[in-house]
């Protein structure tokens, strides 16, 4: 193992900064996509950490994504708004839309926000925590790249499509989860491969659509999703929402659009805000009451409510910054030289 | 086997009309109820056919249900329609609210549908599809009683708490699913323990929270989600959404009022309705077709898109009538006496 620094959150947000900005990208895409990747190095999220700046600048060069591209913000019908991130990264459009966003949702109870044309590379939770800090309830999803087989099928046709939920707690951090409708990410699969470990059934089916506990005869076959027919249908509910119905790929025309080149996925992406002032009225702090009471029946038999790893090491890092691997800082140095 | 009688769709629907309205409903909420219990029987999902008559009126005789209550609309906010069902069933309520929010996701883009104080018995898919039939996108979810653990527990917190999509199609039936996020229904658990029969692990958890396939200790523990934690996060989330979000009861706070009466759960349900020609502007047809590519990836390769079954029982069930058993009827008909 190699030598491990100690860095402030400020050091990370710089360093990420420079080595994307070095690398052709518009300082407010950098500004935004180093925001993400600092509150991923923080919660000790590794691989949308400070590792992500390499996957950033590899896709920077493959030359797909745009890194001057200008999002444009549209308000197609009272509840929607509507962000085109012209083949630009996600996140920039997400933060020019989350005003109108929170805007709308606290005017019309409930407001989407789709995000059109996205490179995604980026975990869900950051941008439900950001809305869930304007008190609103946030739900997100994405496609991603057609991987994951349908239950009972044996070829790709989802993505991983992540689905991702945050309810506001006051004085402390969100209710949040964010999880793969895959069984699990592909990177697991592919490290068991290069390591030639078995992987457990449940995870994916050879090219026959068999369940395998072979790693690479189920890269060669397709993933499976978590929780059989009914995980596979929240996956084609994602396909739909976030791709179909926002006028945007799918899991199969993104992987078709990156024809081979390997970069990060380019779809859409679709928010939903839930003002719950809007909705319970005079039954607000009741509502809030229950939720509560909801958690506590949880934390109170011993299980754990979701993202709480996650709170821990950002309650570490925010008071005694974070450890980063030398090996890691000398690649990202080395973007910049 | 008892004698099995055939009966027209129209027939069950008088039936179960006259049942319930000799028993006390009032005429327009036997007429929502029929009509469900019609579909129901129509799709051969027997549970919650003609045998929900007897159901129904238990219900009604235990004094709980307001059998002639009036549901009142409002809207809270511009994309919020709100229907008090003031302690009646469910249905009547959704009927009545359903041509607003229609109104409203045409207008706003995306709009809610909450109902308030509703004794809920149905299937969500109805009313999805429902939704649906006016070229929207439906989903809908409700808690119930709580009778599933989060997963690393042992008591119940969470309902069945199911959770309904719908996307209409041109010129056919909708894509739809509607599952409960428990792994299977606590009448399942039931007829094994009556039957002195084990159930699979995975199903529930024993008072101390292990996983057992002893039905009798499961339903003294507890019922497990479907999916491990992240079927417990969307059963979470499916109480905080239908639950604290619009003011209602949770699960427990249901099972609390239930007072061990043993009746039909009485809580909220949520509902949001999406209009694809506001979300997809120019895009829609071209939404409309990766939806299809995307529904013909799943079954080219020969897995299945949910709700065949019920298609294929309603066709057949649309030319041929339906086959009742005669003990059935003799039951119904005893209601009446």
């Amino acid at each position: 193992m190699s030598e491990r620094i100690n860095l402030s959150l400020q050091q990370v947000f710089d360093l990420a900064l420079r080595a994307l900005t070095a690398n052709g990208m518009g300082e407010d895409h950098a500004r935004a996509i180093a925001a993400v990747i600092t509150q991923g190095q923080r919660d000790e999220c590794h691989s949308h950490g400070l590792y992500r700046v390499l996957v950033c600048v590899r896709s920077l060069r493959s030359g797909k994504v745009d890194a001057l591209a200008r999002p444009t913000l549209s308000q197609p019908a009272p509840s929607i708004v509507k962000v085109d991130a012209h083949h630009g990264y996600s996140l920039l459009a997400f933060e020019q839309g989350l005003p109108l966003l929170v805007e709308k949702a606290r005017e019309q109870g409930v407001a989407a926000l789709a995000i059109r044309n996205c490179f995604h590379f980026s975990a869900l939770w950051p941008e439900v925590e950001a809305i869930a800090s304007h008190g609103l309830v946030g739900l997100a999803m994405t496609p991603s790249h057609a991987w994951v087989a349908p239950e009972g099928g044996s070829r790709g046709v989802f993505g991983t499509n992540p689905l991702a939920f945050a309810w506001p707690r006051a004085g402390q951090e969100p209710f949040v989860f964010d999880f793969a409708t895959s069984a699990i990410a592909r990177g697991d699969i592919e490290l068991h491969a290069r390591q030639g470990k078995a992987i457990p059934l449940g995870w994916g089916v050879d090219a026959e659509g068999t369940p395998s506990t072979d790693a690479r005869a189920v890269l060669d076959g397709a993933m499976q999703t978590f929780g059989g027919h009914k995980g596979s249908a929240l996956a084609a509910m994602i396909e739909l929402l976030a791709g179909a119905l926002i006028g945007d790929l799918t899991s199969a025309d993104s992987l078709a659009f990156d024809a081979g080149a390997g970069a990060t996925p380019c779809h859409g992406e679709l928010l939903l805000a839930f003002d719950p002032q809007r909705f319970a009225g005079t039954d607000l702090v009741a509502g809030q009451q229950r939720a509560e009471r909801l958690f506590a029946a949880i934390t109170d038999q011993g299980a754990r409510l979701p993202s709480q790893r996650r709170f821990a090491a950002r309650r570490r890092a925010e008071a005694e910054g974070v450890w980063v691997e030398q090996g890691l800082l000398n690649d990202i140095h080395g973007l910049m030289a």
